[in-house]
Order: C-alpha cells, then sequence, then structure tokens
C-alpha cells in the first residue's frame, strides 16, 4: 500500500523535494532513454495492468478477454500480449481507445452497444468462452459476465477498483454450482524498487511502449487544473493526460 | 466428471460385472487391509475433503477455517492438517460431527446457532481472520461469510454443491474492492488411477483413517433403502452409511 | 512419449495413410492459412522451445540467457520473449542464427568464440547475471555455466538431449553451496491436441511466426536424402530444412 | 541471510541486549506454553527441515525419500509428514535418530550399511523410485543418488550444505538426458517474523514437537564448551544439545 499512501496520505509529496522511506527498496533508476512521460506510466497504469496478467494465469496460445479499455485495460492487454496470448478480445468502445488496444495486441473489438457481451464472445468463440478474463471496469455485474465467458477451469483477474454495489455477484450455474474450477481474484498492483526495474526492462528493450497511452503532455503544474478536467470531460481524443514539473 | 457419470447416467454400476472404459487409468488396486467400507470413502468424501484443502493452497502453520462438518467437510479438516495447518477452526453443530471434527484435526468449534459465525471466528481470531476457509456445506451467502473472515491474500476453496440461488455474492467491501488478493475458487474432485493409488497410501501408512466417517455398515443390497432413509433423517449418531454387497 | 514413439517405432508414419491412437487427444485441425512448412514446425521445434521458456518461469521484465541457437535455441528465444522477458542474452556463432535470434528477440549476443561465455555474460550483466537460463545446446559442462551465470534464486531449464557424459555437473560453490535457490530442471516438450491448438493460435494470430526457422523446402519425397545430408553437412545458409510429400 | 548474519558476523548476540534491525519483521513472540530448548529449534531446525519439505513440493499421498536424518533431516521427515506423505522412506544409521525418524512419521529405513542405497530403495518401492527427495546429509554424490531414486516428473530438494567437492553430479541417464523432468533445487530456510508465528503456531497446536531433538539441556553460559563438544563427538545418545542462559 505503500504507493497509495504517496498519493493520498503522506504529505509532500509535490514538493522540490521528498521523503522516501526505505529508498533502496522503492527507488529504481529511470535510464535517460526513457521519456518522462513515458516513464510516469511505468509505476501506475503499466504495473496494475500487467499484474492483470499476471492474475490471469495465461499459458502460451490461450484466449484472452479484456473488459474494459481505459489505461489499466490497455495495459492489461499488453500484459496479456507479453505474456503469450494467442487470441485477445477487448471489450470497449470509445475509438482512441479501439485503436490502442489493437497497437497494443487485440485481435477482436467487442462494443457493448452491440448487444449483451457474453453474448457476442460466447458467438466469436464458437459458445467456448476463454482461457481467461481480465477486468478493468465495469459495474459490479460484470463479474457475472466474466464468469459466464470463462471456460471451466479458467482465471477472472479482477483490477477494477469497485467502487459502488454491496455484492459482486458470482453466476451459480455459469460457475459450475462451485464445481467448474473457475477462479475469481483480484488484487492491487505490486510496487518496489525491483518490480520497476523490471517494467523499465520491459520499455528499455522494447517490449512495450507505454507512451501510447499519453495523449496529452501539459508542461508546469499550472496546468494541473486543465489535465484534471480533461480526465473528468474525456473528449474523444483523450487517453491520459501527463502535467510535468520541472 | 467421469466418475459422475457412473452414478448417474452409466448403466450397470449396480451389477455383478460392468463395464469400465480406460480401465488402466481409472482401476487401482485396493490393499487388502483396508477395510471396504473405509475403502469406499476414498474416491469420494476423502477425494473432495482433500481437494478442498489443495485449492486452499495452505503453507506449513497456517490458520484454517472449514464451514460445514458433514462427512466431506470432516474431510476436508483431515485434508487441512495433512497440507500443515496450525490452527484449525471448524463451524458446524451436530455433536457427532464436532466430536469427528476434533478427532481429524480441529482445534476450536464454532456454532452458527451461538451467533453471527463472521463475528465469532474475529473474536475468536483478534480480528485477524484466517488464511484460507474450505466451504463445505451453506447456502449461496456462505461465499460471504467465507470472503469475510479471510485475511487479504487468502483463499476461499469451495468444495461445497450450490443447488440454489442465482448468484453467489462476493462481499464488495471485505473484497477489498477487488484489491485485497481474495482469491475464490471451486471445483469438482479429482479421480483416477493415480490419484486413488495415493490417496489409499494416505490409508495404508496411518496418515488418515476416513472410517471415523462410517458410523453405519449394512450387509447386503436389501438395506438400501434403510441407507438412504437415514441419510434423509440424520439421525443424531448418524455422519455415513455404507451398504456392502458380497 | 507418444510424439517420440511415431517417428521412431511405430510403423507406418511416412505412409499415405496411418493410424493415431485416441485421434480426439492427438489430432489438431491446421487452419488453411499456416503454410505446411511452417506448421510442421509446430509440434516439434516451437514446442520444444516454448516449453523451455515455460520451464524457465520468466516473469515480466526478466533477463533471460539462451544457449544454443539453433531451431530449437531460437523457439527458446522466441518463447521467452512471448513469455515477457525483457533483455535476451543469446549464446551462439552462426551468422544465419544470430540473424534469426535477433529476429525472434534476442537483445545481445555473445559469441562463444571470442572467450569464456560465463565472464562475457558476467561483463554485460555489471556482474549480477541472469534471472533464467534456457540450455537448447551444449555439451555436460553447459549445465555448469548456466549454473554460474544464473542470479540466486533464478532458474535454469533445460531443453538439450544431453548425448554424452557420466554426469551433468552443478558447480557447488556458484550453487551456493546448495544453498542459492538455484533450479536446474529439463524435459521434453508437451504434445497432445490441445496444446497445438493453441500453439497453432500463436501463429495465427500473429504471435510468432516459425517459417523463419525454414530455410529450404523440397517437394517430393525424392529429396529426403538431400534434406537430411543439409542437415548433417550445415551450409552457411541453413536453419531447418522440411521435405512437403502431396 | 539476515539469520546468519547474527550467528556469525554481527557482535552483541550473545549480550544481554543486542540490536535487532527492522524487529517488527524480525522478532516473533513466543508463547509461555513452549518450553525454551524446544523454541530454540523453530528459527533453525525447523524452519531448514521444513523448508526441505517445501521445496519438494509434496502431493497428498506421495512417496518421499529423506536422506540424512541428523536434527535438520528429522524435521525433514516432519515436513514430509505434515505436508501430507503417504509412504515415507528415510537412509540412516544411528540408533537414536532411526527411532526419531519414526517418531516424527518415517514408515521404511535405508541403512547405508546394508548396501547401496539407490539399489535398496528400488527395490522397497518395487523399481518405481519416490516422488520426491530431501537431501539433508552426505557428500556430493548424493545428489547423483537423490536423482536416480526419483521418479520421471519427480523433485530433488536439498536443504544440505555441501561444504567440500567442485561439482555435484546429476546423473546423465537417469536424468532422461536431460527429457525426465526431474527437477533439483535447494535452498537456505525462509525466516522472519510471519514465518515464525507460522511454526510457532505449529508447535502450539501440537502438529510438531520439535522438542524430540533436544536430547541433552544445559543451563548456564558456562555449560557451552561441553556442549560443542557433545556435537562434535556425538554420543549414542546425541541428537542435539541445548544450552540455556538465564
Amino acid at each position: 500500500m505503500a504507493g497509495w499512501k504517496f498519493s493520498n496520505i503522506k504529505d509532500g509529496s509535490m514538493g522540490e523535494f521528498f521523503h522516501v522511506n526505505d529508498a533502496d527498496m522503492n527507488l529504481a533508476l529511470l535510464p535517460d532513454e526513457i521519456p518522462l512521460e513515458t516513464a510516469v506510466m511505468i509505476p501506475d497504469m503499466v504495473t496494475t495492468g500487467l499484474h492483470g496478467a499476471e492474475m490471469a494465469d495465461i499459458q502460451l496460445g490461450a484466449t484472452i478477454a479484456v473488459i474494459g479499455i481505459g489505461p489499466v485495460g490497455l495495459m492489461g492487454v499488453a500484459g496479456a500480449k507479453l505474456r503469450g496470448a494467442g487470441r485477445l478480445i477487448v471489450v470497449g468502445s470509445r475509438p482512441i481507445c479501439v485503436e490502442a488496444a489493437k497497437y497494443y495486441g487485440a485481435t477482436d473489438v467487442v462494443n457493448y452497444r452491440d448487444g449483451d457481451i457474453v453474448e457476442q464472445i460466447a458467438k466469436l468463440t464458437g459458445g467456448k468462452g476463454v482461457d481467461a478474463v481480465i477486468i478493468a471496469g465495469g459495474k459490479p455485474e460484470v463479474v457475472a459476465q466474466a464468469v459466464k465467458i470463462t471456460k471451466p477451469g479458467g482465471n477472472i483477474s479482477n483490477i477494477n477498483y469497485h467502487g459502488e454495489g454491496e455484492f459482486l455477484p458470482i453466476p451459480r450455474v455459469e460457475w459450475g454450482s462451485g464445481m467448474a474450477h473457475k477462479t475469481v481474484r483480484g488484487g492491487l498492483c505490486p510496487g518496489g524498487r525491483l518490480r520497476m526495474e523490471m517494467l523499465i526492462d520491459l520499455v528499455k528493450y522494447n517490449r512495450l511502449d507505454p507512451g501510447k497511452l499519453v495523449t496529452h503532455v501539459f508542461k508546469g503544474i499550472e496546468h494541473a487544473e486543465r489535465a484534471l478536467l480533461l480526465m473528468k470531460d474525456k473528449p474523444r481524443d483523450l487517453i491520459k493526460p501527463v502535467v510535468l514539473v520541472e
């Protein structure tokens, strides 16, 4: 939770200098060749999205679905490709995100505006479903949808922060009445120096370019409000804005 | 599902001889020293209960809860001990099952008649909860209870056949809004020759005595109805009846 | 071992029709869009090389070495990239294989003709070594080299058939006198319908092109001898020959 | 390595008070009911021996061999039982250790003075070998013996400190020329507060009594030399001596 504390509880993270405890465990060296706006994706969008792929326990050639293709979901797509997914179905609708999803490895796109996504994915897969689902968006019922489209023995990996509802529903029948070996897990992304160094290497050795997520770059802290409003308004050309401070 | 087919679909399993496909994969040799009434527990109660412990991914010294201590739950208790659980809390009420649970390794007993089991287990563990839960009984809301009593990072392992309700509820807040790494899985027990040979060795080398489950033994197929009625009526002295046919 | 039997013991595999037992478990459908010379790589080079990456248990961004870049080693390189390796060091010398290794994801090339590979890799990694090694060639002492270049906690994954020597040596000191958690494993590649379908999907969805391995294609069984001689003589432009029979 | 530093590098560990860094991560509370001489086994013999069983990845009912039944090996035996081993073959000769091995769960005893242990274990298992081996003693060739008695697909887990020899030999033929999926691993035991608390629970809840290891208890630091000489001379009635200091 250390990362969360920096952005929510601990004072001074916007200061010129600030205190990092156990720096040897928490600070990684950024190579010069990685642009700052790309770098800032690594300890947040990248580690979260990739963790979705890790929890999905993807086997080489597996068919994977990613529900939600905002910045985190897009890194879930990239993570699924990086773990060796074969077919990679994404669920989303914003054109700029769909385009980015294809760039990061999506092979099929399902738009929830075209009908029930469970039925659409059943049709796409000849009724078989997928080996694993990464949930990166949606309301509580997205968990039910994910279980429904997963094959027996498959995994549902949640990296979506669920902010509403009392329960996330596992559909009884499609969970095989408890007998289908469909595993539901979810968790906060890992952090720390070693993790960051490994993710930096993915960027450095051209395995992953998180830069594609950054559609708007501002220079100067005075643009922070404008950037925040962008995230609220979500114009058509936005994935993620970054504010660089000298 | 092969085992399930024998008892539900395939004809002849009550005959003097019957057909087993891929016999080399499905038939194991029973050593003479294991009584028949003990043996008959192995491919059903034992493999199911132990699978609950396997899916719980128990670490040495972990604190485990088993909800439901019918025959399958009792083998879940035995399985948790066999995987190296430390503290082992069971939830149940029938005296003969509580006694058997202690025999198989339970260290603490919670009776749902004494109040909310979530609160009782919170009190027992000083508010920390348990490392894993094996669900071997209960209505759909047992899944919510299990998630509530599990520590972040822990496992919920379901071996209960859920026969009612549309959804099994994961409680949002106690699931860390999706961030708590609490894994929910559930599945049918494994079968096959190799599995049975390994379970037989557990009995043969005195690691496990499933015989304690068998409270009533009948000789002769003519007692089948009486045995079935016992399972329906559940007298105080019953755990599991067996009918032996010469 | 079923695959091995077809090429070594079972008669008829060169016939117009031949017998495959448990066909549902062993035969996969080849999509029209995959050329035959590419397809024939899948159940041999591809599954073996990728299994090397699987046994190496590669974490996202890990630094991996592949020793030996013949056709199997090249698929080990591809497999390491497919599992999410960051830096990827290969050991080899034949120019056409070095070029192919770069195509499949190698970031650094070490030539054993330039000196001791252990020292070269130590220098490349600032003395840290690599997270895992895939052994796809070499004499028995390659195991010692692999252990030496692996970090504590890392994996050595062998897919090389060792045909000579009484022992494969684990170097005592670099194995931490047994305390360094360096795991040595090795095994024959998995086969079967499900595996092949998943590997086919890797090709179908453009995650992997094994076609680059095939440098020579002959049409007609009468060219078999010429193809075999190519494998013996290893001309500069050879990686793998294929003979297609109508 | 923190534990090792306390006993080998860091000054003051014999003082009345001494410095422990990151105490919250490294100090666990000892319950009153565990005697001191039992407790002192936990962070050394117990965690090491049990780690041997953990690295062996024991499945329920598996057949396990433990080579070497000094104090660490005996905890390997206890660990194998705690993970659910079925048959449990130990290799040793000292009568007091053999007796303790049986107490901790051994089902069969092999004495290397009665002939080649590889042949003896082959005979005991009808030529099949064992599912995993824990190495807790022996010279470098013990690794070769362990590989030879392990089934394809099995694990060799080393917790023995190897102090001599340049190489530990993996026998090529019995390793399936690299194709047999026999995994060789070895490592230093884990430490830390959480681990210790879990091991303490094993003792507290009567899953394990390491007290049986302690054959000699001395009170007062002035007996340290006598205790050390015991470990050197190994009288017939010794497993482990403990010196308690008020």
